[in-house]
């Protein structure tokens, strides 16, 4: 071990220009620690490297820290601005265009062999995207044709400004979801339709704007408060309340509750089962259903045919919508679409309300929004990066986002984003750039000039039965299965998350997930475990003696170490006491066992190396568990306290009162403590 | 720093049975690694150590850990009884009385002497406390008797189960402050005194129930929510928000507010002295409080007139009841006390209402009293019994408190705890024992008896003074400062707690003094800092370069460690981001430089110690920061991870996924690092 040291020492540390010095120091030190009365320069080693620590630089401050904090945040930015300022004017107009619009840095290496593939890709995906479109924005209580205009003009703004090559950008069931659910409560969608529709385009320019500032002003961990379990638990959820409410267009029924909860849905369908509901929907649903999901299971069988589950929603509702019209079955309850309106997305600036008095309202609406389309647009998008072996950029990707939203409420779309199950679809059917996502806005955009007609006679039951195919994509019973296996506190949020969806609402199923996410960081911070220390066999390394079985115990010495980065108002004296609490129980042991007054305990070491930070409750409970130790004739000794902590003890004199007796290492603290006894 | 090594090894190691072994073993390694070409016996260790590490046992469940926190929690008390079973009954029962009535200890070694000195004390306390106690209870909006019989019966509970030799309990200004502020929104005091009355003996019951549940259940961390910080600034703002609530009593007016805010009140105080107010009543106010200040600087300048301040307000009454009597100044618009009262407490268990449509709102401000009051009582007990050099049980405390407010209410007190000011008048009046408590109730008691009919004529503004008088005491100036120059977070917490005080409610003040002091353990966590380490010349320590300047980096490898506690979804995505944006600035520093495009960055080593956990969200991250770094040609290695730490891992896959490169120490990764390479 020693050899060790002195060979990975020396093949290191030539770096530096100060090395050269230290070097020698190290080489004097070793050949003095070849003799065996070394002891003095091994003294005068320590000594030193107390020093080091005692006379650390001062931390920078609380400002300090936070304006560095912030620049940091802007650091690459500003960085590649300082860089830019060097280079010729058009140069420089090329370079910002491309930092705002990555289209410009890939459309100049585009190629025709790619575009083939994402017409494919594109057109796979439109097939896709105008039925679950429609769906979707039945699902948010819009016409259906507002689905297709947020498949026109986002997933447009977003090929000119998004990183990603794989999103494919659209109306998602979870956020139609908590649109209708959150703002049915404000208008009723039923009895004034165009109200509810300026407020549904007023939260989505307010999402936008959300998104768009998160990305401007670094605030994507705002994003991160979800988190995985939360939204593995929210999205299965979520997919279950969305999958109730379809129920409604499945069995054909007229009277319908607005509650989002399990209860009052399986309540409302009960008693209007019991009246009236529609047997021929139910058939033609289900029959449609049923085979979308064989051609799902037949595309997973098959990999090469993956464009058949792609394409079957497509085929269902032309073949369903030919059904009805040859039958006539609209005429015996079956409830068709009716009529679409077509042509190009009409503007709607106009349409945005800044006066209403449901203004704070709507901005809490659009704050939930813009934080739950962009956790599932980053989530889907960075798996796919991840996959092809690319970064995404977070903060440019708000961005893009929040100008499609912004853009989108002028021109009648609501809030889009990533689809999960859309995205899958552009992967898998070999999508190389953000071009797919244009070749899929041209074709809905067709579609809306040319088809909407055809779609009258089309079931409301087969938009219903496409967007419950949709939604068992969103139900990862899976990561659930492993979530549970490796962190159940991560699981209780993901329960959480998922019951309050299901038996609450949506809002609070998301402010449960967050309120156990952080309640676990809190409540490590407040019961902190303690561990006992031991020295490895071997090595000058202690370690958890629990962890390690082999460590051994020092006598004479309890070193401990508490499990949390901070010693504050809300553990301090709970270690105080726990430590307190050992050291005496070690003491009565040794009491019982030998029946003599002997201490047993002389030092009690606290390795600090933990600790990050400490406030004045902390360095409060310190100066009283040294107090209590001196009481019982036990000395405390400090080791490795960070660059806060040992810079706060020597503001509050701490290492004054305990005689300066602070350490680099557990190992030359017992090597003083010993020296000073013996 | 080998020869330490080797001398602290054989000096501490000869503990466990164990322990010859691995010393033989260490022994051998040692002899080894004299000769240079020892290093396959150095692999060899190494292997076995990152096995150690692999293989240590399974980490215990959450389950049993938080069973095992609740059984360490009563884990005094259990052993306590298994104790005691073994002894025979009389024992026994004895030992019980003792540990819930702690007076059974201490009485037995009673002695005179003791007695003279708690004689003396109880007296000094109580010719401070019965003024204090009148004016107490009209802060309180209560009748002046209340703030006596509050004297009475809770101190008497508490000398029988009380731990501290030095608390004296009563009423306090901030309870009483909180009391009325909270209470009378609820009923208003003029109008409905008995209905109020009836609220302030449920409230005090309930505080009493919480109290000692807290105790029973071990719930005293509840108590830390309130950090040192916030308590300074609480009771600056309140001691304020008291003055000012005196300036209707020292001014002589009638109409005032019952918000107790800044603006409000000095907005009141504005209106009455344009209107309505007594010349004579401040005079004579002002001029006794100059009188009680300067008998207190007298005490402090000569400590063996302690008693002087102590018996300044009973002197301070009796002289001006004399001369408003002797005056006629109270027909001439000086305020009186007028009718108090005397007699025993009534009981006032008839008086408790369960049944009222507050009792929702009762149970919060309830909870709201508890908690202020145990913190006082746990703050100034503890200080004490640090001097004297004990240690207060929390627990027991929380009981006392708790049994002595349920049985007060019972009797007509109000919610009583142990006050600063008058705690330190019994210390200094070298009380011995909990039965000083005892003689001020006794004394108070015959007060209650003879003289409550002699304060007819005493004028308010005295009381108003004499509360004014006990502000300073609440008022740490010094101690501000002392945590401003310690931590300027702790410092917010005080400034916010202060501000809400003073400028919004004593409620708002004190939630904003929990929320900031918990934001800050938040923030540490969402926003962590992360330190690159580097070698400490002459040793195999690895420490942060920016603490220690000396310290020396190796080439070819960044070493990060992340300050905090935890690795999950609120932290990992910005750590996984910060981590790899210095490993690409590395790299660009050196190409810029070099102009050649070799590699400069081989390895990332993550240093874990700090890890106390992480979760499935911190595990994403990592194998994220695995590929990205792959896709770099830079390999990641991981060191010393915790016990939960490497079993996560373990089970995620994620040691395989980084091909097992998990080392033990730094040293020993950077070892096998280059062994790998070279």
């Amino acid at each position: 071990m020693k050899e060790r040291d002195s060979e990975s020492f020396e093949s290191h540390s030539q770096v530096l220009p100060n090395t050269s010095n230290s070097a020698q120091m190290i080489q004097m030190a070793m050949a003095n620690s070849g003799s065996s009365a070394a002891a003095p320069a091994g003294h005068h080693d320590q000594l030193d490297r107390s020093k080091w620590l005692l006379d650390c630089p001062e931390p920078p401050s609380t400002w300090h820290e936070l304006k560095s904090q912030v620049k940091e945040s802007f650091h690459t930015k500003a960085k590649k601005f300082k860089s830019l300022r060097k280079q010729p004017l058009p140069k420089r107009i090329l370079s910002t265009l491309q930092a705002v619009f990555p289209i410009f840095s890939w459309c100049r290496n585009y190629k025709l062999a790619m575009f083939k593939n994402d017409l494919m890709a594109g057109l796979t995906l439109a097939s896709l995207c105008i039925p679950q479109s429609i769906g979707y924005a039945t699902l948010a209580k819009l016409d259906p044709q507002y689905g297709l205009y947020s498949s026109v003009v986002p997933p447009l703004i977003y090929a000119l400004m998004g990183t990603s090559r794989e999103i494919a950008i659209g109306p998602v069931a979870v956020v139609s979801l908590l649109i209708s659910s959150m703002l049915q409560k404000l208008i009723d969608p039923e009895t004034d339709p165009l109200g509810y529709k300026k407020l549904v385009l007023t939260t989505t320019f307010f999402a936008g704007i959300f998104q768009a500032s998160f990305g401007i002003f670094r605030l994507g961990f705002l994003v991160d408060f979800l988190s995985h379990a939360a939204i593995v638990g929210f999205m299965g959820g979520a997919a279950i309340v969305i999958g109730l409410q379809q129920l409604k267009g499945l069995l054909g029924i007229t009277n319908f509750t607005t509650n989002t909860d399990i209860v009052s849905v399986l309540r409302a369908v009960w008693r209007s089962c019991q009246q009236q509901w529609s047997p021929h929907t139910f058939i033609l649903g289900c029959s449609f259903l049923s085979f979308i999901l064989i051609t799902r299971f037949i595309g997973k069988k098959n990999k090469k045919l993956f464009w058949l589950p792609a394409i079957a929603p497509l085929i269902a509702v032309v073949v369903s919508t030919l059904m009805v019209f040859l039958t006539k079955a609209d005429e015996h309850g079956v409830k068709t679409v009716k009529h679409i309106k077509g042509g190009l997305n009409p503007i709607s600036i106009h349409d945005l309300e800044f006066n209403t008095p449901h203004l704070g309202q709507i901005a809490k609406i659009a704050l939930i929004v813009a934080v739950v389309a962009l956790t599932e647009a980053i989530a889907v998008g960075r798996s796919f990066a991840g996959i092809k072996g690319y970064r995404l950029d977070g903060n440019k990707e708000m961005v893009a986002i929040g100008f499609m939203n912004v853009i989108g409420s002028f021109t009648s779309c609501y809030a889009a984003t990533g689809s999960f199950s859309r995205t899958a679809v552009n992967f898998a059917a070999g999508c190389e750039t953000a071009m797919s996502n244009i070749v899929m806005a041209v074709t809905v955009f067709v579609a809306l000039e040319c088809l909407t007609r055809l779609l009258y006679y089309t079931p409301i039951a087969i938009l219903a039965s496409i967007i419950l195919s949709a939604l068992p994509g969103l139900i990862d019973i899976n990561e659930a299965i492993h979530i549970w296996k490796i962190d159940k506190f991560d699981f209780l949020a993901l329960i959480g998350a998922f019951f309050g969806v299901l038996f609450a609402s949506v809002e609070i199923g998301l402010l449960v997930a967050v309120v156990i996410s952080f309640a676990k960081i809190i409540l490590i911070s407040i019961r902190p475990g303690i561990e006992t220390l031991g020295r490895m066999p071997g090595t000058d390394v202690f370690a958890d003696t629990d962890q390690y079985p082999m460590s051994v115990k020092t006598p004479g010495v309890l070193i401990f170490r508490v499990k949390s980065a901070l010693l504050c108002f809300a553990n301090a004296s709970f270690i105080e006491e726990r430590i307190m609490g050992w050291v005496n129980e070690e003491e009565e042991d040794e009491y019982t066992k030998s029946n003599t007054t002997k201490r047993n305990v002389l030092f009690v070491v606290l390795d600090m190396s933990n600790l990050i930070n400490v406030d004045t409750s902390g360095i409060t409970a310190l100066v009283e568990l040294h107090n209590n130790l001196i009481q019982n004739g036990v000395e405390l000794v400090i080791v490795n306290p960070k660059w806060q902590v040992i810079h706060k003890l020597n503001q509050a004199k701490f290492v004054d009162k305990i005689g300066g007796k602070v350490y680099l290492t557990i190992g030359e603290a017992l090597d003083a403590c010993f020296g000073l006894k013996v």
